[in-house]
């Protein structure tokens, strides 16, 4: 399966975990990690404007688009799972987004086909691409029975 | 304010990480990260009974005990914050916990002053103890109105 995870940002707090991540998904599918640029702009509503169309512009119309956001459904590890066999079912490339310091925009919320949130919890940015770099390894487990997911 | 954290196992994938979390808490707060050693007993039940007492004989009359649990309350950010407040204004130590591969036993949920979840998510029990890194740092930053804390 062929999966792009885009964030706003760099690549350097988290890199030797990112990396372990990484290197699991890549085993089995081709994934990659793909930080963009910032607006800069000091209005956060400009700047989520800018950062979402750098964002839509990057996504084809055949893929399965997933947007992390406060505003989505809350899912539990095995409800996640389920997203990505929606997207595999219909043989589609999965992108996953999550916004930057000002969040997404509603243009990125409505074409996505499924906008989902980890909990009630606010998270520092850097540690929520490694929550979500784990949680996607856990959703591909999850779909193999291997047993990595314990409850 | 001193806070006790303890959990089962070896303080080694997240320890840079983790050490900046730490020297974060402890500018203004007395924070130790304990690790104790799993029980090792190959019966879920029995470990989960060993870990359990081996926590239990370390926690004081006094100590405001805090449990992480997949039972418990699903908190927001600020909501754990709060939790904070009550284990300072009754001027209480406060002890997080979190068990090892077998969970916790009723008998630490029983004791525990909160029991909380950080959502309906399974997660690696290293990532966790970041994740609970992160969040009491947050919550500290939200009790003192830093600004670190935007929604």
């Amino acid at each position: 399966m062929r999966i792009k995870f885009y964030f706003f940002g760099k690549k350097s707090e988290y890199l030797t975990l990112e990396k372990e991540y990484l290197k699991r998904l890549n085993f089995k599918h081709q994934f990659e990690l793909i930080p963009l640029s910032p607006s800069g702009n000091k209005d956060s509503i400009i700047a989520k404007k800018q950062e979402s169309e750098s964002l839509l512009s990057r996504i084809n119309t055949s893929d399965y688009l997933v947007a992390f956001d406060e505003r989505g459904a809350k899912l539990d590890s095995i409800e996640y799972a389920a997203v990505f066999d929606q997207a595999q079912d219909s043989s589609r490339d999965l992108v996953l987004v999550m916004g930057g310091a000002a969040g997404l925009d509603g243009s990125v919320l409505e074409r996505a086909n499924k906008v989902t949130s980890f909990g009630s919890m606010v998270w520092t940015k850097n540690l929520f691409r490694l929550m979500v770099l784990e949680q996607t390894y856990r959703a591909f487990e999850i779909k193999s029975g291997s047993g990595f997911h314990k409850i």
